[in-house]
């Protein structure tokens, strides 16, 4: 069984000096802040372009308006009308969830996108207010001040949050921290998402039962309970022209599924049914008939509200809490839409600029009486499917919002609540994603666990400890990771020189007086009890096979340490016990193959020295040549 | 420069179905909680027998007590007595230190080393009180109650934290949550030893200037601003006696540094100092010349303090906290103190199995009028220097505190505080380790950024806090790990099939048409996006440099995964992104050597078929063949 093939050449390991320690920081800090190399178009262009592709780089609209031209803006023109008629119902919508005034919906769709339409450096990302962070942003301030007792003060902490998002995303991005929002998984976000849908439409059933009282808390059982409770309430004309609503968007829906052709007619249609609702509610006075209006719609744009910014310490807490976890809420998911649509059409995406393009908007929203505004997903793909080229298009929506606050404001205040609930509960049912949690359960457990955490927890206790139980399992896990790497046991694979996992690859040979065992990464101070701890225990079990079988007794252990990317002291430290353990057992050690990184530290702390460079190889088949070349002059002495 | 070998042997890749979800589950459990195989002594073993040796395994003095003889006893009884005489200086003074009753820290070295000795599996482990804890529970319990205005309730609090100290504990071992502890590095351990070591130095002066009011804060400004505000209270009688004894005291640690053999003269010498403070204060009469003394100390053995226990709702949060931090303090200097003795005669000790001794030592403790015990170094050291054999040891030691407690304690009560003072400040002098700092600081600097946190955070500003900002520190550590895995380029090693990263082997040669980038481990949702993007700044820097040379085109790239251990879903979407991208670019992707749970996934998640199982390769020598083949045929093709 043993693999007779002539040695290989042996070649030489590189024990150069290590890095200086300037050196090895720079490379770190590139790879961790500046991983896709942004600066790399102008690096090499002399000052005075450079200047300019510096300016086009941090302020994209220098870049593409110079070339813009008219073929362009025929397909922006378009998408952005598309985006607006989507901008007011939801505007208004997501506003009364935030427990807004419903113009401040209207303005969060004038000035954000405008900004985001210089700093910006998605083509397809169209701009305006998500459900979750409305949800989220009245639940945190709700707390503290009531929206209802005390409006005035609300608003000004909502204004107070959206400042403090900004400023938070803007400085996430220039120190480009782009990475803590890696953080937020997928599966975290699906739950998340999935979880926020289903209490936003729980919510909305009181706008579909035109209620007049409820609950501000947000879970499942409050909600149910306020709805049941105030079942005296319940008004059956307002919950028959809701559910008329809902099929109808709902239709438009699927039929943009059968023929994603139509998809303008599911962009339209929250449109359409604001414009009937209104039609409906002015000629039917509907509001005698228990159909509640959304009321008071004052012309003109939006007024500065700067001044209004409060940072009492009374109060503090709360818009700080509520502008952190927004933050990284509305950064997810418009990053990661940003990026879904780029990948689409081959671009590429800079995360933190995009950071820095959200904080600007958000930080301009909050002088100029918006609140916090992202990328949607909604809009986004309509923008997208509506062939739009450049960030022009928020550009018209901005201007269509525009006319719409200086003149046709007044008009939208017949909406009826039922209409903007039913918009709503449409949108959210779409965020429900039964098919990719299956997939989640089909193929990875973990990150089912994950989901349903974050599912659960937003469902049943509250938006933020869901969200961060979410994310602390799935933290949990890259520690959990990280201090259990996976080894494995290495055999030769028969006619070649590759040596593999003997459990993925059963035919592959153990080599006698020779155990070979792969190391995973890294080698860690959290770690290293276990990787000290699995050694032995393979070398016991690998012991105790041989004997049962009458093989021959261990020799020699390689330790391959191709796939580690760093070692820190405590492993170095470890590697040291595990060498002075096998030889008090009488067994050698020898490494294979370790990288740049580990080997600088092993040169440092003087481990090569300990080990000897003679026993350091540069690959298995080295190795084994050279125990083997061992074992046999013992044999030979023994022999003699 | 191209390596002109013939094509190795090509061989298959497995593809098997993958593991079911149970075996998988029980692989991974069996990974991260039972690393070292526990039970494996007794898994194939007859019935009766097993019984017997799980026994044995739980409670290891059946284990070595039928085994014991008078040879061992004679080493046993000459360490019980050096680490006895040991115990009551030490118990006396860090119950000073804890502001409890002296007599507690007497009662601490008699009850918990007789339950140690039954459940401990530590040889070596000399039971007792240590410093740090003594002043975190000190300074966390001392924040809720006064020592001074109500020591009757803060002695109850503290028995309080010692039984939820010792439930945490055994909890933690019963559920083998070990991998908690190894999250304390050795870095974060030196950093709050020293800086704990630095407070405690500066609190004794207090007692080394006999002064009678001072802070109960622990923070080095606080602390000696309260020196210096307090100064007219300083004796220079008690100054003088102090440095007396704290010469002394040094003296006998250079000696022992010197000649190792001398190691009892250390250990004797904080008795001696006691002794002869006792005759000194009892004779001079030393308390009218501004010399206190303990005062008080009754004999016989511990009383019960079960009904002592508080869990009184307006207190609780301080014994929780406290018994939470120490818990996880005691254990990290315990565990590691017993392992790092186990290593040098060559045995193993069992972290779990030692967290449960622990457990119930505190458990048993709080019980009878003990505070928190552990193995601390200097003790440890100590019995392991005078010779101890086995846990008997600690049950002479605990015999020879029952003869003091029964007939001598009263005699202590003449004991100088400021004797006490010195033989603390002498045994802190030992933890400070500026060498250890200044090996980190040479080694790794991260490491040592991480000890100095601890460092300065508990000698500014708590010690709870510098420890939780140090471990804090060390898991974000670990996390930017997972969140930026090394790739590298490979290139091929002249004359041989190896291939290695071209930045460690400056000699390997580039492939035309070919890009090796070896990714790091893992591929995870932290780092998808630095994936995605690290490898298309590769392709993108690649491409420039082959073109500035005039070099072929990139027409292919090999992902080498053998060092990648894990993946998930959003992994697996990053890979099949980059696929989307670069297929874009019109550049083929090959993955090469994904290991067994890697592979797992893929096909679970049907990457395989989607990159198509002909581009999966066992080795980069195959797959670079076959890319060449492929190449050859479109150059032919384009010829023709």
């Amino acid at each position: 069984m043993i693999n007779s093939r002539e040695p290989s050449p042996v070649h030489p390991v590189n024990f150069a000096a290590p890095r200086s320690f300037g050196t090895a920081l720079k490379s770190d800090l590139k790879e961790t802040l500046f991983p896709d190399d942004p600066f790399h178009e102008f690096r090499n262009e002399p000052p005075s372009k450079r200047t300019k592709k510096a300016i086009q780089y941090f302020v994209p609209i220098f870049e593409w308006l110079p070339k813009y031209n008219l073929r362009f803006f025929k397909y922006d023109l378009l998408a952005g009308i598309t985006i607006a008629s989507l901008a007011i119902p939801q505007g208004i919508s997501y506003a009364k969830l935030a427990n807004l005034p419903p113009i401040i919906g209207l303005y969060s769709s004038f000035v954000p996108p405008l900004v985001y339409a210089v700093f910006g450096s998605s083509k397809h990302l169209a701009v305006g207010t998500v459900a979750a962070c409305s949800l989220l942003i009245s639940s945190i301030i709700g707390e503290t001040v009531s929206p209802i007792d005390d409006p005035d003060l609300y608003l000004r902490l909502v204004f107070t949050a959206t400042f403090f998002t900004g400023i938070l995303q803007a400085a996430m991005g220039f120190l480009r921290l782009g990475i803590v929002v890696d953080f937020l998984s997928h599966s975290t976000i699906t739950g998340f998402m999935g979880g926020t849908a289903t209490i936003i439409c729980l919510q909305q059933l009181k706008g579909v039962f035109g209620m007049k009282h409820f609950t501000t808390k947000t879970d499942v059982v409050s909600v149910l309970r306020a709805i049941i409770s105030h079942r005296h309430e319940w008004r059956w004309e307002s919950a028959v022209v809701g559910i008329i609503f809902l099929v109808f968007l709902q239709f438009t829906r699927y039929l943009k599924q059968k023929k994603p052709k139509l998809f303008w007619v599911s962009a339209i249609a929250p449109m359409v049914v604001v414009i009937i609702g209104c039609l409906f509610a002015y000629f039917a006075h509907a509001e005698k008939h228990g159909i509640q209006i959304v009321g008071d719609l004052k012309k003109g744009i939006n007024p500065p509200s700067l001044k209004l910014l409060n940072f009492d310490p009374k109060y503090i807490s709360a818009p700080i809490r509520a502008g952190l976890i927004t933050a990284f809420v509305a950064l997810a998911e418009g990053i990661a839409i940003g990026r879904s649509f780029a990948i689409l059409t081959n671009e590429q995406v800079d995360g933190n600029k995009e950071m820095i393009a959200f904080g600007f908007m958000n930080l301009v929203g909050s002088f100029t009486s918006c609140y916090l505004t992202t990328g949607p997903f909604s809009k986004t793909a309509v923008n997208f499917n509506a062939g739009c080229k450049t960030a022009m298009a928020n550009v018209v929506m901005a201007i269509c919002m525009l006319f719409t606050l200086l003149f046709l404001a007044p008009l939208f205040s017949y909406t009826p609540l039922v209409a903007l609930s039913a918009i709503i509960m449409s949108a959210m049912f779409g965020l429900i994603e039964y098919d990719k949690a299956y997939r989640l359960f089909k193929t990875d457990k973990y990150d089912f666990l994950i989901c349903m955490v974050a599912f659960i927890g937003v469902a049943f206790i509250s938006m933020d400890i869901g969200l961060m139980m979410s994310v602390g399992l799935a933290i949990l896990r890259a520690l959990l990771y990280v201090a259990r790497p996976a080894t494995c046991k290495l055999g030769s694979i028969p006619n070649s020189s590759l040596y593999r996992d003997i459990e993925q690859y059963p035919e592959a040979n153990g080599i006698p007086g020779i155990l070979v065992l792969q190391l995973g990464s890294p080698i860690y101070f959290p770690n290293c009890n276990y990787i000290r701890e699995r050694i032995l225990r393979w070398v016991r079990d690998e012991q105790a096979s041989r004997e049962a079988d009458q093989g021959s007794d261990i020799e020699h252990i390689l330790l391959e340490l191709g796939g580690v990317t760093c070692i820190d002291i405590t492993g170095v430290e470890t590697l040291i016990e595990i060498l002075k353990a096998l030889e008090a057992k009488g067994i050698k050690v020898a490494i294979v193959n370790p990288r740049l990184e580990v080997m600088e530290k092993l040169i440092v702390t003087k481990f090569v020295d300990v080990i000897g460079k003679q026993n350091v190889f540069l690959s298995i088949d080295n190795a084994v040549d050279a125990c083997r070349f061992n074992l046999k002059r013992l044999k030979q002495f023994q022999d003699a």
